[in-house]
Order: structure tokens, then sequence, then C-alpha cells
């Protein structure tokens, strides 16, 4: 695909939660069409998509179909599983790539990779027996943390090593599987580069987002960020460095710790990120516009920041305060969930804080 | 319907144009799906709807089973039969309700009630027949304008009189049909107000936008529009005092004219309004989200302006200029119109003028 889709043209995204949800409704602004491929009945992102296949990744005749009906297929999660993507990209290009999924489906290929590029992240080490993980926690020393190299996520595939004595329980809680020793970062806060990269090879960053988290989700996130300018320009050139070594196409989230030494890249997400939700109220193309108008070859638009934002998650039983946020000046979010369970994302809220 | 809708909760929609597709993505924004009712097949509301309809007005079986999927009804266009009105609000509320459909309906009415009020129009005059055309003429003079009292739009339904010897051809072009003749009115240019009522009774009217037509389209609307503190003060209390005269619920278009000495109103719009589109980048909450608000019983949110912008249309063959546009800092807002005809509005950009 090299020329930009026409009104009409059909985008597949992987998985219908929210951030298929919102994909959807940018692509529907520029005119395109939405068709989601998603295991789950009833996804977010079903109630503003043309099409809907509700199939597991392993339904090798859905994933046919859904790749013969679209112009190009996006995600909105990283753990696709291969044999899916080995199919599907005989159909229709995928956007972004295989080399950003392999990158970001396996810590260790992740920070080899971030390493290669001159970037600084926290120190690890590749665990494959008691053997290695005794000599990296020689080198990185407790506490610590061990996790396995792929599908991990909100702390699964996790354990603390506070002292040696743990080290044997927290191999075996990796079952078996490739794991990875990263040790502590002492940083005083966390930001996001939401950066884009367009089927041109443009870039385009947003400004950078101070992220606070609870329970290890994000809670909210503010911009700007405590940055001084000389940092908020290394974190854009970061995103930058790693958008173009990947030979990224759409929107990617990039976690920094701030050291006063030093940004420490924690994690990169090629997709849309929560991180980026407050550019839906703070710039004129938000980042999932900007995310459909790269996989659709489109030029990447404007999206510099017109106002201080406030993006606040609403997680659980938060819905409870919509009555009284729906009073204020803030613009509500909501993902369409009607079963609310604890620690479920169900909507957000940008706040403006308003210029002078 | 008193409590605010939940989510998941369902808002019919009569009508599945561009403005219904707007609606329906205010909606999902607001966690609520929306129900299309249009009798045109593939329509551009459909792509972004949670459920479609299509089944013509009359379908009595077809608007009751709509009817009951929804629990709120409101609608794109005015000219909705009053039959399927007269079923629908038997199974679920209207909102706007049925006084402000009736009076935008009929020219005559629609004046007769702005001037009870207290407010200015073109001078006008019942005509039933050659006589009262005749008295009308000499009351009103040439060039003057007769139109059908009803379901005239986009010049249908008309004729001009220049002199009192084409009264009789204009009288036989409105084909028996009850009909009001209108001056004309000096003025320099054309402002809308988008004004909003919740169903607790606030108002809140977005900042006057100011309209140049060609070939009795829509072109381009420009905030701020060309008006005096006193005038811009004016044309926000007229949008309001017909909101609360209506006990309207909902966004509403207030046409005015400007002259020196006064706002002239020219028609009002019981629906979200063309030359509203603006308020998508230029307002955190835009027309079609207000409208939402107000019809689903939430507060309005903050209409407040936050750059001045100008809005251009995208009619027919204007799509040429999509990818050119894609290239510039503009906001493109497309249809998902496959079919380009002279004339139809496939889409709009909103092109933010940066302060400063």
């Amino acid at each position: 695909m090299t020329d930009p889709l026409q009104t009409g043209a059909t985008i597949g995204i992987l998985g219908g939660g929210q951030l298929g949800r919102m994909l959807s409704v940018a692509a529907a602004r520029l005119g395109l069409r939405t068709h989601i491929f998603e295991p789950g009945a009833a996804p977010p992102a079903a109630d503003v998509a043309h099409q809907l296949t509700t199939a597991s990744y392993d339904d090798a005749d859905a994933l046919t179909a859904f790749g013969k009906s679209v112009d190009v297929i996006t995600y909105e999660f990283e753990n696709i599983p291969t044999s899916a993507l080995d199919l599907l990209e005989t159909l229709a290009p995928i956007r972004p790539g295989r080399q950003a999924l392999a990158t970001s489906q396996d810590r260790l290929t992740e920070k080899d990779f971030l390493q290669s590029l001159g970037l600084q992240t926290a120190p690890y080490a590749d665990i494959t027996d008691m053997g290695s993980l005794t000599s990296a926690l020689d080198k990185i020393g407790t506490p610590a943390i061990l996790k396995t190299r792929r599908m991990g996520y909100d702390g699964k595939g996790q354990a603390r090593i506070n002292g040696r004595d743990a080290a044997a329980d927290a191999l075996a809680a990796m079952g078996g599987a490739p794991a990875i020793l990263e040790g502590f970062v002492p940083f005083s806060h966390e930001v996001s580069v939401i950066g884009a990269r367009g089927a041109d090879g443009a870039v385009a960053c947003y400004d950078p987002g101070e992220n606070v988290h609870a329970d290890g989700i994000l809670r909210t996130t503010t911009v700007p960020a405590k940055l001084n300018s000389g940092q908020r320009t290394d974190a854009v050139l970061i995103a930058a460095k790693i958008l173009n070594a990947l030979d990224y196409v759409g929107v990617m989230g990039v976690e920094l710790f701030v050291t006063p030494q030093a940004l420490i890249v924690n994690e990169i997400a090629p997709r849309v990120h929560n991180s980026g939700h407050w550019t839906q109220n703070g710039c004129t193309i938000c980042q999932f516009e900007q995310h459909i108008r790269a996989v659709a070859g489109w030029p990447l638009g404007d999206g510099s920041r017109h106002a201080d934002v406030v993006m606040e998650n609403l997680i659980g039983s938060d819905m409870d305060r919509v009555p009284q946020l729906a009073g204020t000046d803030a613009a509500i979010h909501l993902y369409g969930k009607t079963d609310v369970k604890p620690g479920r994302k169900m909507g957000h809220v940008n706040r403006i804080i308003k210029a002078g």
C-alpha cells in the first residue's frame, strides 16, 4: 500500500477494547471504516465499528476472511500470536510492522534493541537457569525483579527479589519460561512520549506527559511534565530515534524514568497509549487520529498542544463519580462498558487547565 | 425520563446523514449507544452506530420496534412526518420536543412565534390566494420571495417576485400549497448562534459564527463573527429567549441577519447545525456532544471557545482537495460518502487560527 486510503476504505483492527473504540472513531472522522477482530463478546469498539468479527486468534478461516476484507491492519495491543500475524501479513499490510511487534513482545529483545541505539535502560540480564540468575544478582544486586520475557502485563509473570534467599522461589514462579532480571532505577518520576511516524518517514511527537500509577495501573497523566528544556528535548529525541530505528509507521508510547543524570527508557508500546489520552482535548489532532493517519498512509496532522491538561483514568467504581464530573468543565470519555469491575478501565476524564 | 442516561443506554436518532454520524460519535464518547432510523440505504451514520433500521417513516411496525429499543429519541432534520412523531412519542421521549418541531416545520408559525417574543424578522404575510398576495405585495413591496409554508429547503418551493407582474406565476409555482411572502432585509452579513438548553433548563450558547453561502449552500463559518460587543450579547440573548420559550432540550441553530439597526432572525433549526461544526476543534465540548448531553439528561458541558476557527464545507468535487488539505494543520472531517455529487456535502475542514 503506497497511496493514502480513500473514503470508504477499511482499516482492520486487532483488539476491540477502548483503544480500538477510540481508533474507530478517529477513522470515521477521516471517512474510513473499521473492521474489529476480537475474541471476546460485545467489545467496546463494536459500538462504533462498521464490522465486527468475533473469533479466536487461532481461527485461520476467520483471520483469512478478516484479512481479505480490509485494506490495512493495525492493532490495539502488542501480544498478538505470531501465527496470526504470519497469516494476516499475506493478506494486507500490518502497520506498525512486525519488527516493532517482535521487539516489544520480548522484554530481553526490547532492552537489547534500546541498548543498541545507545539509549539507557535499567540494568538487566538474560535468565535461563539458577546459575545465570545467581551471577545476574551478583552484578545487579537486590532489590531486583524477575520477569518472564514474553506476555507479562499488570504485574503477572513477575516476582520481586528483595534478597538472595528469594531467588529460587522467584525462578520457580516463572514456571520454566525464559526470563529477564531487571534492576531498579532510583527515578524521581515517570514521563512518557507519544510519538508518531508516518508512512513517508515524517516524525511528530506530542509534548511529554507525566504519569502517576497506583496498584500498577495508570491513574493520571499531566502535561506539561516536570522536565527542564534539555530533558524535554532529549525525551522527544529518544522517541524519534526508536521510531526511525524500527522503520515504524503509527503511534508509539515510550515510557521514561527521570533521574537527575539521564532519562531511562522503561518500556515501549507499539500502539496508542493510555498516557496519550490527554491529546483528545489538548491538541487539534489526537493520538488516535495520528495513528489512523499514519497507518492509512496520510500525512501526520497537527499535534501541537493548545492547553495544559490533566488526564485521569476512571477505574472500577470511579464510575460513581461520573454524575458529579459531568457537572464540571471536564471532558468525559466513557468506553461503553456496562460491567464495572475493580481495576477495570471504564473511561477517563480530561481536565483543561486554562491558560493564564 | 428524568434521570440521566447511563452507560450502555441507547439514543434513537431519526436520520442517518452526517449530522447523525457526528451525533453517534459524540454519544459513544459518553458511553451511550445509538440506533439510527433512516429510509435510505447505507447512511453515513451507520458506520458508527450500534444499530440501524432501514425503513420509511410510514412503516408503523419499524417505527414501533425502533421506539421500543431506545431510551430517548432525537433527530438530525426537522421535517419528520407528524404521524411518525405521534407514534414514536408514545414509546419514548422525543427531544427536542414537539413544540420546537411544529414551530420550525412551518415558516408562518415560526415567524409568528418569533414576533410574539418581540424579536425582529423579515416582513412577511400569510398567502392563501391571489387576493392576499396582492395586498401583501402592497405592504411588503418587491423584490420579495414567495415560499411554501412547509417542507421547503435548498431553494425548492420558492419563487422570487421581482415585480408585480410576476405574482401570478409565483403563486402558481406553489402548486396550491399554503405559502408565505417574505420581504428582503438589507443585511451586511449573516451570523448564527448555536445554543443549547439542558433538561434542567440551563442554557449555554457558543460564540456566534459568521456564515458565507454560495448557491444557497453554506461554504464557510468563521469565529469570531464580525459583531460589536452589544450585538454579540444581543445575539446570544435572542437564542436564549427562543430556547426558553420553547422549553427546548437540545442544541438549536439560530440564523441572524446583521443590520446596523438590529439583528433580524432569519430561521431557526431545532437540531445541530452546519454552522456549528467549528466547535469540534474550537471548544472542549462540541455541539454534537452538547446535544447528546442535553437529550440524555446530562448537564451541559464546557462550550467556551479556545481558538479562532474557520470552518469550510467540502462540497462535491472539493473532495479532490483532501490530499492537499491533509498535509496542512487543518482538522479534516469526512462523512464516509463514497458517491461524490455536485452540491453534496462530503465533509468539512476546521482551520485553527492560532492565538497571538
